[in-house]
């Protein structure tokens, strides 16, 4: 399978925290866009609705895509940032908002079918909870469910792709991990529903992203889209790829092969106090290192799985890092 | 709902960790149940296979619960202590290791049906793995499934309740969480597979204990037994309920009850250097300490999730705790 | 030892994450001061340097104070939300960046001295580090030192209340727990260097707090403030007190008197979507309510961890709660 | 500083859990001290009291040091797996226990000056607390300094090197961290008190081993000697150096140069299910590996320090792994 680079164009910009409301400056769309095209081997881009495209920049985002060569990877509505999803968007217990984020996404949907996009990654972060005894986690859920079926039906011409995280912005989120989202795409009944792997909310999950790739695909096949990044494993620091760990991103681009993954490796960080493209470029650089290992192992990585000798994997792993 | 609670048999007896392999002394079976039976409001008793019930104690073991008024609530066949099964059971990648796991069960299932105990709780404890790039994830989950499988269709008259867990003995486990443990069941086809929450695993697991049954009933009413202890989150502590955490407890209980859970609640913990009876009858009086609380206050428990206002919720904790 | 209760007016204000700028609205210093004065039992304020308090508003602060009853329990000069300090304060490699964050805490001591506040609690957020390789430890750690030295000379009238916390907004801080701060005093050799116990950092970083209480205490009775909320362990969610834990704020208190606490207990919440009176209030009644516990059942307690015996301490506590 | 490797000669032994009696068979010790002695790098050996090493066969021991070739690194007395310190050994509230306790060590002790060892290794591993209000942290922390303090004081020759652990077996120990592992060692007031690092026991901690290395340095010098092994940070898995994390080993490498450790590098392990001497092996050459790499680059790793630019630190760390 050869390897397709992206990033969400928003790495690029400003960043904060709940602390400091601005680290950097914040850049103009069309400056990022060609900041992001520079980036050796990057070719798409994911856009976040509302504040990278809107209907009203949607020509003009098209053309300037064009003109620079980068495919739009998917939108990604924004359901986290706006104050009005703030206690939930599809799962709102406000009928209101919930028809509100709803036909938000679907003007987001139409906007992909216009740029020839064919990937919406939802990624809902205020649907969930944080206090006990505060939210009913049933009738919450089948509205959030309800909602990705409307959309999915309406839409049969894109793919879904849910993004589940354990938590941040809520105590806990109701797409939560792998499995959750799989059961949750199963209840939609709608085959263009499946599941975003960001490799840090794995982590933070206390997930191997392998294992969670072979979990989507014993699934029916669900694994959509990817977004990498690294970090301490408890919590989504979104730090540049290989920071803390080697081994798992091996494992991980060599089950992605074995499970037919095909779409876009894409950069998801958060790069609070660092040169936003100077950190993306290298977490694409590492990705490529560990890819070019496991492509030229590929035998004896089968073997070593086969076996199920952690020396053996141990001393292996030695000769190529 | 009038509640049943019960105990495993082991947790009265010895304890052990890697490093001290004994901490207090291994008492015999029949004294261990009669010293269950005393607990107040214990009216059930798990059995775990072979240590507490073989082919060559069943008869006696009948005999014995009759005469002191104790149901069989479930078998747990051994497959965690046997070191046949070090590096898995049903999933082991040596086909001997898998079949003799397989008939094993069915040993335990023609018991169960003897002593007309309805549950085998399955906690595939070696099933996993710890070394990245050591195992084939979709191979061994396959495995694990078709064992699970055929024990289903054998025994439709009994439920087998997947037991899971995060990790412990290994690093990871194929049956980590409720939401894989309900695809896991699915992929099975079979209606007699369920889930066992084990209110510790949950936390290890990052789990809402509510949230989880919510998942299993929304997952086809698959909640299939309940096993109570508290922990400090980070590890399976199997401490006395109620040690660390209050709340929780009180909205578990009250979601049980929305769910139409009718099973026991049985008590699964590991006094380490605790007086077993004593620590055991402490969580069952925790439980029913919190279940009139959720029962006596139901309307406003109603109201309070349908509000779904922290301070309200709060307000309502501190005028029944 | 009587108590005196107190807020963080900041607590009362606006609130935001990294994907939301703002949850609420931005509400006036003097309107927020009127409404934390109004939550029963609060007794005085912590004022955020800069936000609060600043040279302009010193006299202005001081007459609204004293209109409302108010006494200014700690100021927190603001070394985390000030751009300028994005890579570190006191330990700043920018040895101008140093200088300022020393000369900018002088101008909130001199105001502390002024609004006759005993206490400057000094939060580092930015002063640590986030990549590996990236920071000199002994050289930072050195610098951190040398500027807590200095403040702490020059104020000997005043209270240097350092408190700690082991990751957010960096994932690793320098003074990230009771022990390494405890150690980070004594290094400055200065007697009015002492700790702030926040009671969800210590959650975080796995302490529990009565211990750390203890710690204090025998490095030199260094306790020097205390900030009250909860969370569920893993992160810093500045939640009401009582909503996940509950004994282990009896035992806080209890160790809080026994080790002669004599300060403020002050709340320090993060309330995103609630109302922020509503949920600092709630925090003070739970701890009225487990106060008076421990306050009734002295001897009782002292019993209880004379004997050790955790059953005997569920007992109790079930007769308590 | 030329690197000195050795093992803890249980490492070679049997496994076990808390399920599981034993995976493995228990090896005689002489052909464990060969097999051992066999790896390569291997100079030293730890030996674990009462299970090694008793005064009945001290004599046959150091023959057979002496005819392998093996220097003895460190004893480290049984407080941990004998049965008698099941509720703590320096600390229990027994006095009988803590002059048990002292006595045994007093032992081991005399037993090291027969065999030339100058390290005391000590694990306290049941001195600590499961649930709250049960312990005196006050009472028992001063138990555990005064034993430590007879210790020292008799045996001026030794270093007593203190390994600090979050939890396991206990929930809590008192010796938990560096930093706190640092305040009990200025409190014994004995220059021949220092602590070992155990790089899994740091992870657990939610320490940077390097950080830590800076730590006891700074606090007089204070480390005393290294354990290796990996996890996955959220317990003590003892496995593989390097099998999850890699730029953390060279990081610490360098500030153990850096701080001017000459101690041994010594490999602490618990090879569940996998062969030990390989495992062991394994680890060691990771170790060489990643020492390599730091020692041809020392000035570029200055300079990345000094810089502080991750991905500056990324592109170095690309070109080296």
């Amino acid at each position: 399978m050869e390897r397709k680079y992206s990033v969400i164009l928003g790495n690029l910009g400003n960043t904060c925290d709940r602390f400091c409301s601005s680290y950097k400056t914040n850049p103009d769309t069309m400056d990022m866009l060609k900041e992001a095209a520079a980036i050796p081997h990057v070719e798409g881009i994911e856009l976040v609705g509302t504040w990278d495209i809107r209907p009203d920049n949607a020509h003009e985002m098209k053309n300037a895509l064009d003109g620079i060569g980068l495919a739009c990877v998917s939108i990604i509505p924004d359901l986290f940032a706006d104050k009005a999803y703030w206690k939930g968007s599809y799962s709102s217990r406000d009928q209101k908002i919930r028809r509100q984020a709803i036909d938000y996404t679907r003007q987001m949907c139409d906007i992909a079918e216009y740029l020839d996009c064919k990937t919406i990654n939802i990624w809902p972060g205020q649907d969930g909870y944080d206090y006990l005894l505060t939210a009913d986690y049933a009738q919450e859920r089948k509205w959030e469910c309800e909602a990705v079926q409307e959309l999915a039906n309406a839409y049969p011409g894109l793919v879904f792709a849910l993004e589940y995280k354990p938590k941040e912005p809520r105590t806990h989120s109701y797409l939560a991990r792998m499995a959750d989202t799989l059961l949750f795409a199963h209840e939609t009944g709608c085959p263009n529903v499946g599941v975003t792997i960001d490799t840090g909310h794995a982590n933070v999950g206390g997930e191997v992203v392998a294992e969670s790739i072979v979990l989507a695909k014993r699934a029916g096949d669900r694994l959509a889209h990817m977004h990498f990044n690294d970090n301490y494993t408890a919590w989504d620091d979104d730090m540049i790829v290989g920071s803390i760990h080697s081994v798992a991103y091996i494992e991980t681009l060599y089950w992605l092969d074995k499970c037919g993954y095909g779409g876009w490796l894409s950069m998801d960080q958060y790069p609070y106090r660092e040169d936003a493209a100077g950190a993306i470029g290298e977490s694409i650089q590492w990705l490529v290192k560990f890819d070019a290992i496991q492509r030229e192992n590929k035998t004896r990585i089968d073997e070593l799985i086969s076996l199920g000798d952690p020396i053996e994997t141990s001393r292996f792993l030695r000769s190529v890092l």
